[in-house]
């Protein structure tokens, strides 16, 4: 296992809960921003922990033999069109990422069409796209580890960077089938309470897609307690990918603000590997998939923001990152009531 | 009335929702961001509507005569003491504007101590606090008129020194005593239901607080059809200034997005007064006070961050500002699938 990961630190915490007691503001009138600060300096270890800035996104694409089970109306082939839109600065996430001054890397860990070479595009592909979670395992567990490795190999070099906090995109289409088995495996949840309507799938799909991801589950029967074996049964190279950015991440301390319905799957994955990661994740947002709810549960993660997206890209992460860093900069900025001569109650 | 408080332009809106379509992502899949953006689109009467930038948060204080019953354990001079404080930078506020590049102006509509002048330090005081609405009105009409052109006023200057957005702050030892009793008169609501703990007070003096609220409702009897006389019965300097300011960015045509219970509470006043002024606000956030969703629902907004925060000061509505200018920014920057060359499902 990766260095570092391991508990916060008390110490640290306990400065930054007795800083919040005395900052200018009424106790615990910052709700869940006190704690999300609290937490933050524990990982640093230290208080006030530095601030996190600047920020990384790293948008892992893949994509998913599972396709073929139609279980999405969209084309494969858009994955690849939507890494090179993400090239372009011309998706969702990079309107959002050039409002907060986020960085974006896009990682080819398994695209199924060949991508032209490009600034910003990391070529980590391990293979093609998955295998048939229907049909039999999508990865093979050296598969998983490569990507696992490809993931934390991003992480340390973008920290290595300069970044102060990453976070996670993904793209991949049909990439929610593979995130509702993986909550499904992780959390002992049926599939039909794992998955969603991804991207907006109508009825007939919409039931056709949930019997896939029970049936794979009962073709592969999962075990919780082997998170590559998961990973390699019904996962993605994106999940997997994921998982080890997120494991690097906590590695080395650094925050990383976990986005929807993937992001959290992936992150059950990393936690399964080492539990003391959670510690490094931020709950970015609440993704309308009901499987991003199961899982932040299991995670013991309240998510910053609940505004119904679906959309992923890492998109929910980017708008959670001024948060983030508002309730962090708190602890370096606002004064005492001594320091001010504010009286207290 | 203002000029220029009028419905949402409806061609505008039509072209936003077109526009939406047409953009690389799935149909919905930005959630409630969706139909914030069309909503500013109608405001603004174009397609899509200015980057909301600059922005510049205007802080009004004032104090409370009410403030004598007991319905706070914080000390009056705390108001004076708060206002050098979000001068001097140190506040909750001033870290979190900070964070996003918004301007704090701090606007003394009715402080009860003196103030030393200072830059971005605004004297529009009306008096030196309200009196007692326990006793008798708060304010004459003639002082509500008075706040009221104040804060309108300084929506007016903040937009012609160039702000596309204006936020809404509060400063004032007691105030959601009054934003209970402006609440529950605007809406028909009992005190029980709009009346919530403050910034902390205890069993004793929430029963009290409830108490005092239902009691000047009695006395008053505000009818809702005449907002100058309902903040004139149970309102404050700094609710009437906030309902002004928020009128001058209707009638401008600006969006302003409403912090807390103070807020929202002014936001019914100005509703009552102009009821097209609606178009102009964006819902920032979810006040722990009880209030501030009864507020919300019946202006029909819904609002963006809901973290259980109960400060005050414009702070919820400073951390609203990236997610209002990313849902803008979509509709300036995202390329749509015919030009990006992404197939549509």
């Amino acid at each position: 296992m990766l260095e570092g990961i391991a508990p916060l630190d008390e110490e640290a915490m306990e400065a930054a809960r007795a800083l919040q007691a005395r900052l200018t503001k009424p106790a615990g009138s910052l709700g869940q921003l006190e704690e999300l600060s609290v937490r933050l300096a524990g990982l640093a270890g230290v208080c006030p922990p530095p601030l996190p800035e600047p920020a990384a996104l790293a948008v892992f694409a893949g994509d998913h033999g599972v396709h073929a089970q139609g279980v999405t109306p969209w084309p494969q082939e858009v994955t690849a069109q939507m890494v090179a839109n993400f090239l372009a600065g011309g998706a969702v996430v990079n309107a959002f990422a050039r409002q907060v001054g986020a960085s974006v890397t896009v990682v080819d860990v398994g695209v199924a069409a060949p991508l032209e070479a490009a600034d910003r595009l990391v070529n980590a592909r391990v293979r093609a796209g998955t295998r048939d979670m229907a049909v039999g395992p999508a990865l093979t567990r050296d598969e998983v580890t490569a990507a696992l490795e490809a993931g934390t190999r991003i992480a340390f070099r973008l920290i290595d960077e300069g970044a102060g906090i990453l976070l996670t995109g993904d793209m991949g289409i049909a990439n929610t089938t593979p995130s509702a088995a993986l909550i499904a495996a992780f959390t002992g949840t049926p599939a039909s309470a794992t998955t969603g309507r991804g991207t907006g799938v109508d009825d007939d799909t919409y039931v056709r897609k949930v019997a896939v991801v029970e049936s794979a589950l009962r073709l592969h029967a999962p075990d919780p307690g082997d998170p590559v074996g998961v990973l390699a049964a019904v996962g993605g190279l994106e999940h997997a990918a994921l998982a080890g950015y997120i494991l690097g991440a906590a590695s080395r301390r650094v925050p990383v603000i976990l986005d929807g319905v993937i992001a959290v799957s992936a992150a059950l994955a990393a936690a399964a590997l080492a539990p003391d990661a959670v510690g490094a994740m931020v709950g970015g947002h609440r993704s309308s998939e009901p499987g991003a709810t199961v899982a932040l549960r299991h995670l013991g993660l309240e998510p910053l923001i609940d505004l119904g997206l679906r959309l992923g890209e890492g998109s929910g992460a980017v708008l959670a990152l001024p948060i983030v860093a508002a309730a962090v900069r708190v602890l370096h900025e606002v004064a005492t009531f001594d320091s001010a001569g504010v009286s207290e109650k």
